[in-house]
């Protein structure tokens, strides 16, 4: 990922030298937390690697090579392949469809870093491979609290529903393992989104849980305070939430009241469902002005794309398509309300990259309360990461950016992650030394601002 | 073309050394298959290089040259120069505008691989080189099947109209020439945009030349069936459609049968028109998931913008501009029904690059039926070819592309445009395994599928 | 700014030697004509640095810097900090925020060349630098006549109201001073923009002024006509008209009249403002067709994006965010009226780079009467202008741009932004000549011709 010319790889190198062994800061990610729990050993390597990777296994699909095959759960419970060395074959033979994407060096990465293979992944060596990891393991030492001790992760944050019952935080917490640290996050979709499956029974569950009547306006934002301090009490210092736009507003107390009289018997129009979830952007503001909470939004995927898909295989499977995103306009409500409020911290993901430089940066350059987020999804690339700074870093700078997050559900992937986006900032940090934009030591400390003080800044780690 | 670093530059130019030498494969293009025919000379270099190169003319226009002094013929059939040389010194007197440009490269590569220019084509030496063109263009060595043998041409596909009468193609065919392969592909526009100039007197020639009641919704599609038919015997492996944008529709057979019998007469309105246009990509798809066509969108360019020079010169004169699409909700309808179809090949062009990395890629990452055609038009170039892979590849990857097009109607522009592609990817590729992205070995195995295996893969060729 | 590898760096740098001496025209900026006419001594650093600099103030604020401690001054006159020392502190406290960005180049750059500072700038120096600085201001070799000549600048446009009575540059004229040439501009938005402070009282004074009828249509086109040539009587070879977007409207006389009748009052709709505004663009055009003057668009800037900053600090704070523009269909009115006139030119700048490959080259690359001006405001930096040049060039060629502006209200920072934009244009071309794009010596012309050439043509300077 070095920049090509030799003096500017050199101080590259140099810079990334500097960072590459700091600790791994993950505050934002979909890892399960059953597995710090209970460190039980993972399953076999397609279980690992590619049957949960919906980057690995959209690109087989778009190719031809049915999702049942790869052992991807049907939503009916039907048969799908089982066998993992079947599926391994299957990814063998088509390996070559990844080249030149991230999920590429994420692979191979992991093989020799994590697993210690030397060999090329090809259909001939696809055997020996299965058998390596299969072996590795059974072993003590790539149980997950292994594992994240070796990654030389400090902290990690997964990311469970506002109706989850965090046992397996509870459980970790009360293990005494030292090793690393696992706090989660408060995403509320299932009870904010009134088009997410079961979105009247999900408030009623969301009373029982809080004592609260969330058929009232007032009771289910009271819902929402108690159960983000119940949130907090597990290591929480963010919410997060996955909407297809950026759309805010900001309604009076009436007209809040008789939008969820609208929505809350789970009957929305679609219009009345984009302006609650935009309400409620706004309304975690508010309650991110008392209690701390980072608000993370993920703006601009229009999710479950194939009809088809969703109902064969369900949610997550691929075919969740960015699309265009307007912060300028969308974002106005909740910015005119609580955008110059310097002590809230509102972090920015999107998927239109042409957001970047003409939206973006300009807003995160002059809003106190805004950071923007590292390239998401299918902008956590050498390229995204390129791209991202290049089109923020003139407008924003470095200090309305939030460092890295790996996102994954792909725990094997996170020391490759972290370290591309190491690797693609210390190039970038070369590249403005070598055209005289930057100083070296300038280029240092920076370095270490956006592997590690930036991430735990914004997130109030 | 290649990158500047002296190592990179080594390995680019070693793979395009590995792949400069394959035939070309021309999938989609418009050159005029009479030229194969009849095998006649070209007429003087003025026609040959000027006058028909909307590329060229509209960049002599931007700066105050008016079209009647290029040659360029009128609607009304009012006087126009006509005098080949001196239209040629106008061009040489402005050659100097399209410096950086594509056409500057494919001109002068054309003067000196194809006629064996060395000289620089200035103002100085027009009056030598318009000479030495036409020399050359008296010989027979000079005639378009010699020069398609020379270009090294394994196959071209022409252009036709669905009411074309395909003499041309069945001339080259019955006249027993073996030095090239030239196919045609079946264009309907003029019976499928209701918006097309004579579109209801299309209608009735359409049915005559099938047989069957075009005034009727299912006589029409037969008619559809009938003309592709004719057209795959003449070597069509594909259809290609020129749409304003990507919209597509999945409508009922009553609505649609509606919506034919408002638009049949010729008097549609502009939402009719667009529908209709919508849902006959729809069952452009069907057809071709029975007779095995390759459905080609070219979607995206906002045609005849000023009515002042349409009035005057007509189509196809510079004033075609691009503007904004939207894959992601307009070809929806369309993937419900067939996206998911592996035995399905629809290749998708643009005009707007925020597409690519934002909506082509993440689709056609993970639709079996969707590939990605080559940049398009104003982005058949240097820097187009080399974004579309940046912001392509990581998401797509490679074999979710189709390889190149050169989509001209400038005979001896088709080997410069061809290396050029050739030389891009060569870089692009040598980049990727200097930044430790790829694997040498793999490198030279993807310049040749991207130069050749995958062209014929795409286009069933 | 110049490529990193050494051969390519080596023409860059003598392409940029070839050029770096040129005089400086500056034909659109924001320099208060006063200076030039009083030749009074700048006020203190902190005056001249921090407090009126948007790009540099929005910075800070957005890091938590309450504005009032930068002093900028509040709409109700209310306290902020006086000290120039105290802003100059905080300045230099969180001068490292601007890492990246161009402001930190252009104030190394001021510091260094103007000021004759060797030492960097952080809280340690900064008292120093304070001190240095405050020295040289007292000095008459700082006084703005004598940096005018020692920064080379030949010809720079100011920018006035329609209703400004330019005693400024009636001063500057009647004053002798030989050294440079000071024109100004038209800036009709406070008579235009039906939605401006107080735009019934403007229209009101655009009457006094001109002894027109103002509540006419007629009369109100009659005063433009009469101001245009007052402001044409002071040097002025442009207009400038900042719009929301590019939306342009022809209406028939009746509609303007009607339309005019009903925003006359001051209480325009908003669709009625916004139709007005694309009329007025259309009016303009149709007045240069008569008196010559150069029109100037500055599209796509959603000013005062943050009410409770309006009220507070009032206009111009930095919190004008980019939107989306499309140029393609906005235009189109203006454009079929007049686009195809050599005699008129319209120099289109934009905030939404999208549109730059996609829309602007083509449409500039084609309609005589279209240039388009170099990026503007948050792109006016070493990437932003690499950029445009990739996604222009190749359409629209290097003539149908129209040079450098430095668009700025701070003047020392006018040599380091021509500087920068000669090194970024440079590097260009030296990586065209380096990858076979371009001769070198088409390269040296070229660089002249965006340094110093293109730049009278298209101001008709």
């Amino acid at each position: 990922m070095f920049p090509i010319d030799d003096s500017t790889r050199g101080l590259a190198r140099a810079l990334h030298n500097s960072i590459k062994d700091l600790p791994i800061i993950s505050p934002h990610g979909h890892t399960d937390p059953r597995w710090y729990a209970e460190n039980a050993a993972f399953p076999d390597p397609a279980q690992l690697f590619v049957t949960p990777d919906h980057y690995v296994f959209r690109m087989l699909f778009s190719q031809g090579v049915p999702l049942e095959s790869l052992g991807v759960p049907r939503a009916d419970g039907g048969p799908v392949e089982t066998d993992g060395r079947k599926i391994w074959k299957l990814f063998a033979d088509n390996y070559y469809l990844l080249r030149g994407t991230p999920s590429r060096m994420w692979v191979d990465h992991a093989f020799a870093e994590v697993f210690g293979i030397e060999q090329e992944f090809t259909p001939a060596t696809a055997d020996a491979i299965y058998d390596h990891i299969s072996d590795c393991l059974t072993k003590p030492e790539f149980r997950p609290r292994a594992l994240f001790e070796r990654f030389n992760i400090e902290l990690i944050a997964t990311t469970e529903s506002a109706l989850d019952d965090l046992k397996w935080h509870k459980m970790i917490g009360a293990s005494g393992w030292t090793g690393g640290k696992v706090v989660t996050t408060y995403r509320p979709d299932s009870v904010v989104d009134p088009e997410f499956d079961g979105f009247a029974a999900n408030l009623a569950t969301f009373g029982d849980l809080t004592g609260t009547d969330t058929q009232t306006w007032a009771g289910y934002l009271d819902a929402h305070r108690i159960r983000r301090a119940f949130f907090k009490e597990h290591g929480a210092t963010a919410s997060d939430h996955g909407h297809p736009s950026a759309r805010t507003e900001n309604l009076s107390t009436q007209q809040a009241e008789a939008l969820f009289d609208r929505i809350k018997g789970g009957k929305a129009t679609p219009e009345d469902a984009d302006a609650f979830r935009g309400q409620m952007l706004t309304e975690m503001a508010r309650m991110s002005m008392d209690d701390g909470l980072v608000l993370q939004i993920h703006a601009g995927s229009r999710r479950n794309h194939n009809p088809g898909i969703l109902h064969k295989f369900g949610r997550d499977k691929g075919f969740d398509i960015p699309g265009r995103t307007d912060f300028v306009n969308d974002l106005k409500p909740l910015l005119d309300a609580f955008g110059t409020q310097h002590e809230l911290s509102i972090i920015l993901f999107m998927l239109d990259e042409t957001t970047q430089s003409r939206e973006l940066a300009p807003l995160a350059g002059v809003y106190p309360a805004l950071k923007l987020g590292p390239p998401w999804w299918f902008f956590d690339s050498a390229e995204g990461m390129k791209r991202f700074r290049e089109n923020v870093t003139e407008t924003a700078g470095f200090y309305n950016t939030a460092g890295f997050n790996d996102d994954t559900r792909a725990f094997c992937s996170i020391p490759a992650r972290h370290d591309v986006a190491r690797r693609v900032d210390s190039a970038y940090l070369a590249t403005l030394v070598a055209t005289g934009r930057l100083n070296e030591d300038e280029a240092y400390e920076v370095a270490q601002d956006l592997t590690y003080r930036l991430v735990k800044k914004a997130y109030r780690l």
